[in-house]
């Protein structure tokens, strides 16, 4: 009898009507079904997204090119392939040079739903990010006119700016940066979560819901929330109680708090936190359980959670591969010192 | 008068017909335009392709975890979206090294149609050269049981593999450069000399026409022959007169001679020749008559060989980005030392 009313109260709770509406007042909000309404959400009003950018940005986004070196894109350490990440503790840039802030590299899947970018939350936009790691020095260490030099000095990318912005445009470093942007804002991967939150009661298993449950009445969702499940707060005071995680000289924002990353795809981005000091999806539940919410999450709340965050495993997009204009005698050497 | 008699003995020397006759007794073959022939042509008897094992193929000559670093992946150095190569005059590997012997990264695009492969042709074919570079210290540094611990760790793959060669496969190093030449094996560009050679008279231009007279006439197909043009014999003596161009240890084979490389998307390979040191196509061909031929090409002969060269920029296959398969905890932990 005990077990009947307990499985009912459960059941209750899981009905599909009730948990949705329980998930929103949670923070929780779902990528939009609709074509129309994600890409109002995800496009740019200064640089409205069109398929002549998006085609641009992406190789933009894969060209070594624009490295120093020739050897370093974008996609080398947000591989679209990987998650949009790495898959290292910590990113490795220009000269095998380790991040010296012990810094792994943030998913590019569905940053365009964050509100702050990089691990301290310094930057508003992907637009302002993606200037960054080019120019940094431990990364792609491109000068900004290295970067326009290249561009500039091939023809059909100059032709490709041009369709994409008018054949008046002029090819600076932050219009580089800005078609970069207008590739990753199209990153984002809908998942069977969002399906569920869009309506479809039956888009998720019974597990997956209450491991759903779970993570909202733990509070997870309190940092977790809105579009991407993170990318909104700062949180994990990193120069606090836990700085025994640390392995650079990371010191986060202002207030040494680190910004929250989005749970999405979270099964192919480990290591975890930003210096990828976890190795697995349960230790970093239940550390953060710890860490964050003063909660010893037990194995089986831990696996719940978990159970429920492999179903933000996302629908990924189909990226052909570029075929890079050719350089020429113009083209800036390339230097790997 | 006599400007008439010389156009019509070039316009007699280009007659299509002519031209293709003259080809063909220089020893160049076009790429077969009948898929089934070329298909015939490229796929291994031992190992058949299939399209199972090219998208696997694709994924593990993509992946970076199956380099020691976890950064490095075949494509890094032969990256299809660059013309098979990476634009350096040196490759650069493991821990930021660069090539010892001094070597630039051959293209993989047509290597199919070598019948040695690396610089100094050490390598019967594809499915032993892909061995090589996964292994090489200052390459991807990686033990054979990395990169066996890594495929066998990941579900994904195993299936893939099953699916490729049949339940009981065993996943063995020999087995993932197999599959990885498999996918090797697609990468062909037929050009418009190439439909010219099938038959299509107009598929090159006249000035392309003259060039490729003028590429048979002076020599040049002595070496460059073939259906690669390139690929089939050793020529350029690095130990004897030009031993000034070499800037690594390399010796070349047992008789200090380098391997042909293909002319084929010339264009997209700078800088040229196996040390990189040559920047521009121009300076290649003269230099290349003046070593190889003992002749001294005139302006108009090199821009008239270079126009040929040109027209052998190949239609590039339509690639999809692999999305690769997860890792997990059992997966062997990258290790960029």
């Amino acid at each position: 009898m005990k077990v009947f009313v307990l499985s009912a109260l459960v059941a209750a709770s899981l009905m599909a009507g009730t948990l949705q509406t329980d998930a929103k007042k949670a923070g929780l909000k779902p990528i939009p079904a609709s074509v129309a309404a994600l890409n109002k959400l995800t496009s740019n009003p200064k640089n409205p997204t069109t398929a002549a950018k998006v085609e641009l940005g992406k190789m933009l986004y894969m060209d070594p090119r624009l490295s120093k070196s020739g050897l370093i894109s974008c996609n080398s350490c947000h591989n679209v392939g990987l998650g949009g990440s790495d898959g290292m503790s910590s990113a490795v840039g220009h000269k095998w040079t380790l991040n010296p802030h012990g810094l792994s590299s943030p998913t590019v899947y569905n940053a365009v739903f964050y509100s702050q970018q990089f691990w301290d939350g310094r930057s508003p936009h992907l637009e302002d990010q993606a200037q960054g790691p080019i120019q940094a020095g431990p990364e792609m260490a491109a000068p900004k006119e290295h970067v326009t030099a290249v561009v500039n000095s091939i023809p059909q990318y100059v032709a490709m700016f041009q369709k994409a912005y008018g054949k008046d445009v002029k090819i600076t470093f932050e219009k580089v940066a800005d078609t970069i942007a207008v590739f990753e804002r199209t990153l984002v991967t809908p998942s069977r979560y969002d399906d569920f939150l869009n309506g479809n009661k039956n888009a998720l298993t019974t597990p997956e819901k209450k491991g759903l449950k779970t993570f909202i009445d733990k509070g997870c969702a309190t940092c977790h929330n809105d579009i991407a499940l993170g990318g909104t707060m700062q949180a994990f005071n990193v120069t606090g109680q836990y700085k025994h995680m640390n392995v650079g000289d990371f010191k986060g924002d202002k207030n040494g708090m680190v910004r929250v990353p989005t749970l999405r795809n979270i099964t192919k981005t480990s290591p975890y936190f930003h210096n990828g000091q976890i190795a697995t999806l349960g230790e970093a539940i239940k550390e953060m359980g710890r860490i964050q919410l003063g909660a010893t999450l037990n194995d089986d709340e831990t696996a719940s959670i978990e159970t429920f965050l492999k179903a933000l495993d996302g629908r990924m997009p189909n990226i052909t591969y570029p075929m890079f204009p050719t350089s020429n005698a113009t083209t800036p050497k390339v230097d790997v010192n």
